[in-house]
Parts: C-alpha cells; structure tokens; sequence
C-alpha cells in the first residue's frame, strides 16, 4: 500500500458492554482519508490498565503513529495518561498549562475545580499538549519508541474540534500525500438514485473520479474524490455533470445544512419567514434558530398542537377543524394564512400530521401529513404519508418543510424526488 | 475479572475508511453481556490477509474464544474462511450442507446461483456450520489450539439471527452467568461529581456493585452492575444510597428522558405546560412533542425571536423591552405570563439569551440566558451563563428548562447542581 497507515486504540468500558457505538473512528479515519493517510487497524479495549498497556505497547511496535481516544477523563476510570507515562518511562507531572486550562473550563462554569477536575492537569513529562476548544480533558503528543502517540477525548463534539491539531501532527511526522475531495451537501434524493442516474452517463464520468456517499438524516452528502491536486478538472467535471442532472437537489458544498441554505436564501432576497407547526412541535423553527444570523429571517413562530392553539393563535375557524379534521387541507391553509398574517413574515410553512403511535384511522394512517407552504397569493399544498417512528417522521418532514420553502424562493420544481418518486 | 472474557475480531475495508460505523460489536457485546460474558478486546482490521492473519493468531492465543465477524460474503475481498483454514492448518472443502444452503437461498431469490454465490459453500474442514436463517453466508465454528473461534456475517439483521446460536457454543464452552444491570437515568449532575460524593460513603457502598457512566446529551446514564441474580440485594442497597444522596437528579430507570418524565408528571398532576421561547427557538416545545402521548400536556408553544414577536404573540410592553434588553428578568417574566394567559396552561417556561456567536456585550457575553418559569402565582427566574457552541447552548439550555418545571411540579430543590455547584 502506498499510503501510510496508523493505529487506532479506543479506550472505555462503554465500548466494550456495547453502551456505546464507536463513531469516533469512522470520524478520524474520515478525516485522516482526505490527508492521504489511513487507518490500518483499530483496537478497543476497556479501562484496564493492563490490556491498555499491552495493547499500546504492540501497537507502537507495529505502526509509525498511534492514536489514543479516550481514557483522558476526570474519573479514576480514566487511564490513559498513566499507561503511557509508565511505558514510556516518564512522570505524570502538573502541567501549568494544563492547570490553567482545566481552571479557565471550571471558572467558566463558575464551579470550582474538584480533585477530580484536577486531575486532567497531570500530564506524561515531555509530552506536547493538544489544545482542547470545548472541554476539559487536554490531549497531547508523545514520542514512544519511534513511534507518534497522540491522545484524544472520547466525546466526538471535543473530538471533532481537535482533528485539525491532529492531522497536523501525523503530516508533520509521516506525510501524506492530500486527496482533493469536494463535498456536496444535496436533499431528498437517495443513494441509489443518484448511482442510477449516473449510469447513464457513465461514459461521459472522469475515470480519476471516485463518488462517495454519506447518509445523514436527512441529508445525503456526496463526496467528489480525486488522488492529487492535479486531478482537479476531473472534478470539476463530475460537479457540472451532477449539477446539470439534479442540481436543485444540490445544497452547496461542504457542511452545508438545509436550514443554512434556506436562510441565505431568505437573506438574499431580504425575506423573512414564519412556521405554524402542528405534529413538528417547534422542530421547524428550531432548525432554522440553530443557524448563526437567524434573526434576521424568523421573528415569529407559532406551536400549535391542540385545536385550540390553532383557532386562538393562528385565526383557525372552529367549523374548519370541525369539518375537515385538524390533518386536513384546509385547516393547514388557513394555518398559513393565520401565521403570515399575525407574523407579517413574508413566507411560511404550516404542517399538521399524524405522527403516531396512536391516532391513525383508515382514510388518515398514521404518518399522514398536510403540508402548506408560500405567500398568501401563492399558497401551495401537498399531502403525503411517511412511515416510520415517531422521530424519523417529525425528523422528514421539517426538513421537507424547509426544502420546499428554498423551492418556493428559488422558483425550483415544488414537488421534489422525495414527494413524487413514480413521477 | 470473573465474568469469562473473549475477543472480538472484525473485518471489512469500510469499518477502516470510515464509511461504515461498526454497531455490529455493541449489539454482540449487549447480548453476551445478558450472558454473564463480555467482550475482553475488540480489533478491527480491513480486508488484508496478513493483518487479518496475525489479529487472529494472536487474539487465539490470548484468549478461549474469538467472535470473527465480516469476510463471509461472496467477493474476493471477503477472507475469513481462507484465513482460518491457514492457520488452522486444513483445506477449504465444498460442504454439502452449506452448498445445500446456498442453492435454496438462490432459489427463494429464482436466481442461479453463480460461482461468487458458490464460494460461500466452501468452509475449513472439520467445523461446525452455524445456520444463516436470513442470509446466504453461513457462520462456523471450529477450534484453533484451544480457543473457540465462531465467525460470524457483517450483515446486521443477519448477524442479529445468528447471535443466540452464538451465545450456545460459546456458554458451552467456556459458561458465564448473567450479570444484573440497573439503568439510572440522571439529569443536571456530572460523572466526577457522582464520584467525588460517591467516595464519602464509600465504607457503605456494597464491593459488589459495579457503578458505570454513560455521559448522553443531556442526560448521564448510572450503571449499576452486579455478578449473578444472588447479589441483587447489594445492587438494592447501592441504589438507596444514591436515591437518598441525588434522588432528585434521578428521571428513572431504564432509557427514561427528560421529557417523557415531565410529561408524566404533568399527566399525573393533571396539568398542561407552554414554552415561550426566545433563543432556543422551538427546541423546547419538540423535545415535548418528540414524546409520543404529547397531546395532553403541551397544546400551544411561542416562538418568539423577535421583540416585534415578543409584544405582539405575548404581550411584552415594548417599554419594559426598551429598558431592560430582550434578554432580562423582566422580559421573561412577562414572556412567562402572556405565554400562560393566552395559552391558558397551567406551568410554562419562557426563556431568553445570547446563543453566539454574535450579540455578545460586555455586560451580557454570549452564552447568558435568563429563565422564567413556574404559574401566575409562583414565578421562578434565574439567570445563568453557558459556554459552548450554539448548538450546545440551546441543548443544555433546553434540557434545563424541562428540568426545571419537573422540580417546580415536584416540589425539589430549584436550582440544581448544573447552576449552583458551588453552593
């Protein structure tokens, strides 16, 4: 193989009683992937001091760099500065800048650091630390015979933010040759979809091009990969053949998310939008107030779960809900009209469904949902029906809601893939 | 250790990129646990020959029993079978039963079965086959030196049919009696915590009781493990002494949430519940609404990002916006009561802060948030200031709020650990 392969060892009982799934190790192979560099093996062992030990001990016999994740803990479970003081030798010293690092986390909490917090300052003599943005636990880099050790907390949000330090370090001693891999972020259309379409133009698709895909709820993330720098107008190529083919599916490139999208899209066009949310409970408005700058495009948004709520604060007639039933056409339409009106935004999204277990009938199953979305002089409306849990359905249909609203600003087709897939 | 102790080994190229997270091991490891066994070490190599040779020699000799899982499929890339046969020094044969297997698997499918699909019937001599009841890769078990080692398909759903044949060989070679595990569900109190108050009785906690941590967002799981049945009494008594030291952190066993425990309460007490949310933005009310049965308990929630929002969905006066700034005792005050008169529920929460990155002063950094909740007649505020990302925020944010009227319905200590840990 060509490319340089690493270690990874995993540390936790939660590993191993199955508590935990391990996705911090397809985020770190992930990451080290588009910096030529691979995983050659994974070890998981629990917090013992002996397997880990042992474990290590091989694994820096047998790889030019291991990384360590998990163990850096404040609990006594938490081993793994221990191990790799005792087997490289060395003393767990205080380290100033680990102290005053573990006292800036609890003085931002305003708590004061427990032994335990204390704890996470004591570091293996020697070692480089590795700054921690969002947590305590500090990692660092050791050398270990010949090999590179580098440590990492467990938890995957402290993780992520600590993959840039790493891939410098493991690039700075063993190399790698970069991938150039562009990502797309695209909505509502699946794997098989897109490996099907392609088929078709197979002869036309640059060799050197390797697609990979990414199935996030609810997005699908396609990934452009060619093995050097120089390949790049091979990627730009694929781009414009997925573009010409499903571009409206397209979200942008990178991270981008849904509800980021919508709201540059609001912002662009100096709009604002409102939500009047039955069986999403507050999900859709959530999703758009995650986004930095959301202030700019939503004011106003409206949960209304019971009949009343609809007829108190959206203008719902009584004799509507009466006659249609709350999952209905109209009731949806008059949803819209009431939160445009009491919000003055300048488009809106309405959803009323069933989102289960109970409350289903033959002519309304369980999953059943009206959807309103637009302007008062271009109100549209659909109704579909999405199996599955609970979550799932909430999850699908506030993510449609927003793609159908981008549809609506953008004059794109309303009724994606996902709605009408015979079409 | 007692609990009887074997290895994991797992093949596959897309366990070592990333694109593929290994649940595999957790569901085996959960099962075995049920088994009074546990998994001693976990190795993950990709489709190579010769690391998957020497993870197996080794893991072999280490320990009584291996779990190979992966390399059964019909590819070339799949290589258990030829990797075992190896080192165990026998031939692959043309097993009639496995070909047996084969065939009526191609059948049921009306297809016939081509020489990727017949490789599958060919399995090292002299083992056991173990029955693939939903697929076409039979498992086997056969002996290298003394260690047991049973492989095992990638498939989940196949591999989930197969686990209590699994379970079979491996309790009749090597025993293990089931371990007694208890869940607690806990909110607002941190694992170095439970800790440091754990070690002031630790003269009275009973040796036999394991305690284990799983830290979700936002909730820590407790868990309270014991050898066999005989010591549940132990498992009891360690129970009772967290019930009397933390009781109120306690949401209740098993995978209770935040807020399907409130909404029990609410129901309990017959009660409904509002939101009024300001920074969160709906995150509130869909925690709620997530729990099926929400009906009864949130009928109407406010979103109301915009002070235009604030006056005209809940009646806050524009001079006491003016005055204080949106993020203020006195505007969640007010979001509180106009969000309970106009919804007429019974408790509510209404919350307002500076989720980031921008909007911060020096008076109000980001990550300050004032909360109102309780009813007309017992209003609580309090404000506190949470770093972290913006997603992070608006989650412990959020799960706050929950908490916070669970404790006011409950009659529990207001302001728990998460806000006052030095008190």
């Amino acid at each position: 193989m060509d490319t340089p392969s690493i270690a990874l060892l995993l540390t936790g009982n939660e590993l191993m009683s199955g508590d935990t799934v391990d996705s911090n190790s397809a985020m770190i192979a992930i990451r080290l992937g588009e910096h030529g560099l691979e995983v050659g093996e994974k070890c998981t062992v629990g917090d013992d001091p002996t397997l880990l030990q042992s474990a290590l001990a091989r694994l820096t016999a047998d790889y030019p760099a291991v990384i360590v994740n998990g163990g850096l803990g404040p609990t006594r479970d938490d081993l793994t500065s221990e191990v790799i003081a005792a087997l490289s030798g060395v003393e767990l010293i205080e380290d100033p800048d680990a102290l005053a690092h573990v006292e800036d986390w609890c003085a931002r909490r305003r708590i004061a650091p427990n032994p335990a917090n204390l704890k996470q300052a004591f570091v293996p003599e020697g070692c480089e630390l590795i700054h921690n943005p969002s947590g305590s636990a500090l990692g660092f880099a050791i050398d270990i015979n010949d090999c590179l050790v580098l440590t990492t907390p467990g938890v995957p949000s402290e993780l992520e933010a600590m993959l840039p330090a790493l891939t410098s370090h493991l690039k700075a001693r063993i190399g790698g040759e970069a991938r150039q891999i562009l990502r797309l972020q695209t909505f509502g259309i699946g794997e098989s979809s897109v490996e099907e379409r392609i088929k078709k133009y197979a002869d036309r698709w640059p060799s050197d091009v390797t697609l990979g895909f990414r199935a996030g709820m609810p997005q699908l993330e396609l990934k452009l990969s060619v093995p050097s720098a120089a390949k790049l107008p091979a990627q730009k190529a694929a781009l414009a053949l997925l573009e010409e083919d499903f571009g409206d599916h397209i979200l942008g490139t990178g991270s981008a998310r849904l509800a980021e999208k919508l709201q540059s899209v609001l912002r662009d066009q100096g709009k604002t939008m409102t939500s009047a949310e039955s069986c999403t409970g507050g999900l859709i408005a959530s999703m758009m107030v995650r986004e930095p700058g959301s202030s700019a495009v939503l004011g106003t948004g409206f949960v209304t779960y019971a009949n009343e709520a609809k007829r108190d604060q959206l203008g719902v007639a009584p004799t509507t809900l009466k006659e249609h039933g709350a999952v209905s056409e109209a009731v949806v339409k008059e949803m819209l009209l009431g939160a445009l009106q009491r919000s003055g935004a300048n488009i809106g999204v309405a959803v009323s469904g069933i989102a289960g277990p109970g409350g289903g009938t033959e002519d309304k199953p369980v999953g059943t949902v009206w959807i309103a979305w637009g302007t008062e002089e271009d109100l549209r409306t659909h109704m579909t029906v999405v199996s599955g849990s609970r979550t799932l359905f909430q999850n699908i249909i506030a993510a449609a809601c927003l793609d159908l609203m981008r549809r609506h600003l953008l004059e794109l087709p309303p009724l994606p893939h996902y709605f009408a897939r015979q079409a």
